[in-house]
C-alpha cells in the first residue's frame, strides 16, 4: 500500500520529465532542489513532502494533483 | 505560494474531519499518527509527507488527490 504510492509518484515524475525532454539535473535546477534528490524521488527512495511536490509540479508546469493522478502513468503501470 | 498549499491542506483536513464528526484524537488513532501531529497539520505547522497524506486519506475514507483538491474547502476559503 504505502510504498506503492511513492513508486507510482516517482514513475510519474520520471515520465513527465522525459516527456518534456529535460534531464534530472535540469529539473533539479528548475525546482530548486538538489540534483541527487530528483533521482531519489524517481526511485522512490524518499518520502517526499507536500512542498517539494509543489516545487516539482511548478518546475514541470503542472499541478500536485496531476502528478498524483495514476492515469498519467498508465503506460508505465504494468506490474510490480 | 508554498506555505499556502499547507494552509489549504490543513483546512481541508480539518473540514473533512469535522464533517465526519471525528476528533483530532480519533483521526490520529485511525491514521496511526501521533495525536499532536493532527493539530500541527491542521495549523500548517508541518510540511507533511506523501505517505502521511495517504494515511490521512485512508483514515478519512478519501484519496490523497481529493484531499489536495481546493474545491472541497470552498466553504472555509474566505480570506487569509
Amino acid at each position: 500500500m504505502t510504498k506503492k504510492l511513492l513508486i507510482d509518484f516517482g514513475k510519474r515524475i520520471r515520465a513527465e520529465r522525459l516527456s518534456q525532454g529535460i534531464s534530472q539535473e535540469k529539473l533539479a535546477e528548475l525546482a530548486d532542489l538538489h540534483r541527487n534528490y530528483i533521482g531519489m524521488i524517481e526511485r522512490a527512495e524518499i518520502n517526499i513532502t507536500l512542498l517539494n511536490i509543489e516545487k516539482l509540479a511548478k518546475a514541470l508546469k503542472t499541478t500536485p494533483i496531476k502528478l498524483l493522478r495514476s492515469k498519467s502513468t498508465r503506460v508505465e503501470k504494468q506490474r510490480h
